[in-house]
């Protein structure tokens, strides 16, 4: 008998799907439904033959739910905000996968995505980036899980925004094409992404707000002055992904031009110390490769310098859809249910 | 008959190879020997059977060369200069694809690459990064090949550093495995790049030098002054390259605090002035792929701002064996040899 | 001046496009319009970067064509044929890149594609397999371009057929992606490809019927008795393709039980006198691989025994968007145009 | 505590690290020591990030080797039988991944490989594919696990070798390129696999007289008549490889002539019949692909008819790491040890 029931509702995208299998092949989780809308009626292991998930995708009718303990909602922005809704009201525990309640200030939600359904939550979610708010989501209903980029931007950046290091910082990223998920049009056909790799999303990418808020508020935490241009809010924060030619990995290329100097020899002591006993982040010496942490929860983090030109260098790679994805939901979800939080996860 | 007799010196390599394959299907060029030192006796089409150069690779002594009126040498680092030495010598016109005359200061030469085989010759060498020095190129008897880095990171930054604009500048970079020569080992085994995407040379690439020398040159040359930071030559430039999946192909992602504003409007046509007469440099509007230049010796450069932090973001995409080696090697040759400048790279 | 006027109707696929762009850059050619459904509108250098071919995608009236002397024709299956009719009655010399007018037999056409378009032409249609038909092609106003498989597959086994060895086949074929077309699908999604190979068309792929109607006429050609059981124009021919995990790049191994013997020597020598003033076909010892001729016209063709199991092993790599279309459609249009059949394809 | 400590010998290649990560995350083993060569004193975590065994690879002195109830022997051909011999000695149980034990005739043995170290232990040894073994593996001190192509191929065909259905055979397969080992070269460079397909090994693969000796064996005991051109142990197998440009996956595609007809309908039940009760062996109706069992120790077969040609088709798809190699030796290892086969390995 498993200690509790999950519905995986849209898993019939590549986030949801892994979540499914996830939860199904969990020793303490049992899958009681995953549901789909264009493609209900059809098998998961049909779908995605490389998970063993031999169950047959359902609608979700929002009204009358499965009997369940947690849910994970991995449906598009602004599709997901009504369902997390009517999830908690049946008294589910939900791990919301889209965007929709990662921002805690409303008029930014809906400057980058427009009108939310259900911004009466906002104040209930807490972000999940776990090891940033492990306690929080330990009590939580509703853990919005972070964006893939903002997941390795966020375990790279930490340490220093902990420290008010990084008030400069331009982060240059990299994502396989299951970031983008399970979307079909010429931009993601074999033959555009083979022996390609492009920037995107030059005009500001919406993971950029998660970043910023996140990298506030460890910075008010430290009760350190605010750098100077941050005044208004605008820290600079520059982010551009580029499209690799893989599909599942992450990585992110963080340089900070730190307001006050720092020694090099510290700040690997920095990272150690942050993340000493992190079931998931290691910190590593030599620059990291996404191959590395592929199709694992590990987040691999490196720290060096450019003396001469006064900058800290920050790398974290992950796998898009496990740490950036299906499997920090897990990882919550864990805690959410008061499971170690490591659980069904190596 | 030929107007130009060439020897590729170093055919086995990546570089050397496409040089020695661009010779042999010119035009106006004829490919009298194709040098090589463990590969001698080797047929250039069996060790490359994508190029068709039905010719056997040779050993090449530089003391009794084969006749001819110029000289590809495309050695590594070190190895190149005493050979570039004795072609010239033989009355060759030379571009040599090494590090070896790349940099105008003997003493950044040697602490990134040690002993120099032949100084006399520096103050000789001409930097062949044709559209920063066409006109010294069509004269010189001795062109310097940048590299491949240094090209597209070149043409990002060129336009801006003219202006005096580019003070503060993180180069985040990645070029495909063809960028690391014909280097035999694990890290360049397929299953070790393959699905992977990882950052390297933290501690200092050495194309960095190149970068630097051509930024103060026409940082100089615009007359203005130079940025506070730059007075004890410490223009703070970082730059990071990546190892990417596939096998041509390099981008450079240029992130640039600007000494002083400059409008979002003014900077496309900035660029596109500057570009508007390069057969090989092209500006565009949409974020370019490392793909959309494959097999040319074109460079396609894209320039937007990060309004929010007041930054300029410029990419760069080059082939880097064409644009980034032998291509660029052939578009100076046909200036040295008084040619039209794409003859034989269309 | 050009030498002659091309259309190219159905530019914004994979092999109407790099038709277009070998029109383009041809030195006889002319390309005075390419035309597309969808994309009219579009300029075909945004929509492939890679080619460069800087004209805006029309529509095509079919019955107020442009001036033009010839047309490539690269639409879908079934949409040509009528199409095709309209060009060739407005004059022009047409090559046609579907299936329409590759089957000589109408039933046999119908029986895989449905109902055919304008079966009046079948009789005037040339079987565009250059190194078969040059004579024919060279006269003919009318030429049904080969499939990319069948070109492969004949160019490997057509010397064995014309000596009547060609009775008992295994074709093991793979193709990378751009075979497909632009088809955009969960199947075709860079995710779905990448690290994966897997045999499809099990129920029987339409390039076959092409296949053995050239063998029997190869077979009957060569004057020697039929295979017993070729009576009923049932030869043994089981022909499997696979999806790679590249871009372009075709591969065909034959497995052939010969009817009577033939020793391994004769071979290699049947193979070289049959190709050896063919300017695309090699007649390569080593095995060859498909990226030995991306991005070219040529075919690689290997033969071998097995001599155990007493079979001939023979291997052709073509580019399947070159030899295996755009170029082999050059190539055809190259001899009805009266040019050199090699003019543009170096 | 563990029940069973193992060593694995020959942990710095891929299989041998694969071993040495399954061994290490079992939950009823102990991975006593992982040996290497040439990278002792390595830590296995550094050279293999991927694999998260934190543990230091020492030299294996066979004459002292340590205390272990069981070893896994990952050595190249000919180096491991002495080295198995020993570790017999000192009473493990042992499974060798070379192709050492696997034939049982001597003669077979010295034609491909050369001289046995161990000749007198051919006679213990099981030949370890899991699913025609089994009992004979469950009691075994000596398995030799087969080659990664035998390992498919075998499962593809065993159902119709044990009907005297395979008489005559061709395998076209295609492996990944981990396949080849971990071995440096040019051949297996990034630059050289990208983007290429190839055939290889035509001059007869070493695996095949695996795939034979299995396969007569299977016919004998299916009691029936002999095929007629097997009488002199010639039955009819032709085995062509070919290397695809991914890292794990292998493919055998068989088409068989087979010596009495077979309805279609009654093939699949034959296949499904075969492997009903297997844990690792699914019979699927739509092709493989490899990616469906990518890091999997599963097999994927399908079978299917060409009506027209007569001629069944048989497809497997395999990991060739996991099934192919490590994975198998843990399966065999389970029973050797007496626990359930699937130990260690979902």
């Amino acid at each position: 008998m498993s200690d509790a029931r999950v519905v995986v509702a849209g898993a019939s995208g590549f986030a949801g799907a892994l979540a499914a299998h996830l939860v199904h092949r969990h020793p303490r989780l049992e899958l009681v439904a995953a549901t789909a809308r264009a493609d209900a009626g059809e098998r998961l292991d049909r779908l995605y033959p490389r998970y063993r998930v031999p169950v047959e995708l359902t609608e979700l009718d929002a009204d009358n739910p499965p009997e369940a303990d947690a849910a994970i909602v991995a449906y598009p922005h602004a599709a997901a905000a009504p369902v997390v809704a009517r999830l908690l009201e049946a008294g589910m525990a939900v791990v919301d996968t889209s965007a929709d309640f990662r921002l805690h200030d409303l008029s930014a939600y809906e400057s980058t995505y427009g009108e939310h359904g259900a911004a009466e939550l906002l104040g209930d979610a807490v972000y999940g980036l776990t090891e940033l708010h492990r306690d929080d989501v330990r009590g939580a209903r509703l853990v919005a899980n972070p964006g893939c980029y903002p997941t390795a931007a966020l375990l790279a950046l930490a340490p220093l925004a902990r420290e008010n290091l990084a008030a400069d910082i331009v982060i240059s990223a990299a994502s396989g094409v299951s970031g983008a998920g399970r979307v079909v049009g010429d931009r993601f056909h074999f033959v555009s992404v083979d022996e390609n790799f492009s920037p995107y999303g030059l005009e500001g990418h919406r993971h950029l707000p998660e970043i910023t808020q996140e990298l506030e508020e460890l910075a008010e935490a430290s009760g350190g002055p605010r750098p100077a241009d941050a005044e208004q809010g605008t820290r600079r924060v520059t982010f551009v992904p580029h499209l690799l030619p893989l599909d599942q990995g992450l990585m992110t290329s963080c340089f900070v031009s730190p307001a006050s100097e720092v020694a090099s020899h510290q700040l690997e002591e920095l990272y150690r110390s942050a993340y000493r006993d992190e079931p998931f982040v290691e910190v590593v010496t030599d620059p990291p490769g996404v191959r590395d942490v592929r199709e694992t929860n590990d987040c691999r983090v490196c720290v060096s310098t450019d003396p001469r030109a006064g900058r800290i260098m920050a790398f974290a790679a992950i796998d898009n859809l496990w740490k950036g994805a299906a499997g920090q939901a897990i990882q919550n979800l864990n805690l959410m249910l008061g499971f170690d939080e490591t659980e069904g996860l190596r």
